[in-house]
């Protein structure tokens, strides 16, 4: 496959309570703001907000599989939380290549995560070996 | 709870077939690589290997809970993924401060993951708000 600066991938998930429990325990992350109604009220989210690190992971899934896609090492990312996603909220997360190296098989992406609203919320970029 | 620069956090877990299985269908990163010896016997890499995101995740997970801990806001984190961590090993987590600002509640922390060796696998920055 030759990958051209623009083209992109998507997809699209809803992070239940089911999912993000299952996540608390596999990180090992239990922050009750992902998990406790009551608790995420007294915070400044109000209610309950999904990991960012699972939003993240979205990101990684489509690298590896649709963009590059198959084969990609992943070197690096980086990842800005700017808005919070709230359990139970569609999300889409989308990588773009921005940047092909002549000289060796990296390649830079931009990777954004995007609320319901279109909304940035996971704001950064990938670079991976293909 | 007063920070200083040089606190650190740590925490120390394996993920099995199970934990990467269940990712997987977490994140939709269902790669090969981390799921198939047979597909992983043909990568650099030649067995399963644990999703760099997950192991990321135990990074939020001390940073939540631990240093700086409940309250904290995540802002942003680089994440370099220098060294694979095969499915079944135990990996430590650390986080550790390396900057408080004066001039609002934003701290910095150096990130890594460490493979059973003691050789870093995942490296990078957090940013916090407190």
């Amino acid at each position: 496959m030759s990958l051209l600066v623009g083209q992109s991938a998507s997809i699209t998930k809803v992070f239940g309570r089911d999912e993000v429990s299952a996540f608390a325990d596999l990180s090992e992350d239990r922050n009750p703001v992902h998990l406790d109604a009551n608790f995420a009220a007294q915070t400044p989210f109000k209610q309950p907000i999904v990991h960012g690190m699972l939003l993240s992971s979205l990101l990684s899934a489509l690298l590896g599989q649709h963009l590059p896609g198959e084969g990609t090492i992943y070197l690096g990312q980086t990842l800005k939380f700017v808005r919070p996603v709230y359990v139970g909220d569609a999300v889409t997360a989308t990588v773009t290549v921005s940047d092909i190296r002549d000289d060796k098989p990296v390649v830079t992406l931009t990777t954004e995560v995007f609320d319901k609203h279109g909304k940035p919320c996971v704001q950064g970029e990938a670079v991976v070996r293909v």
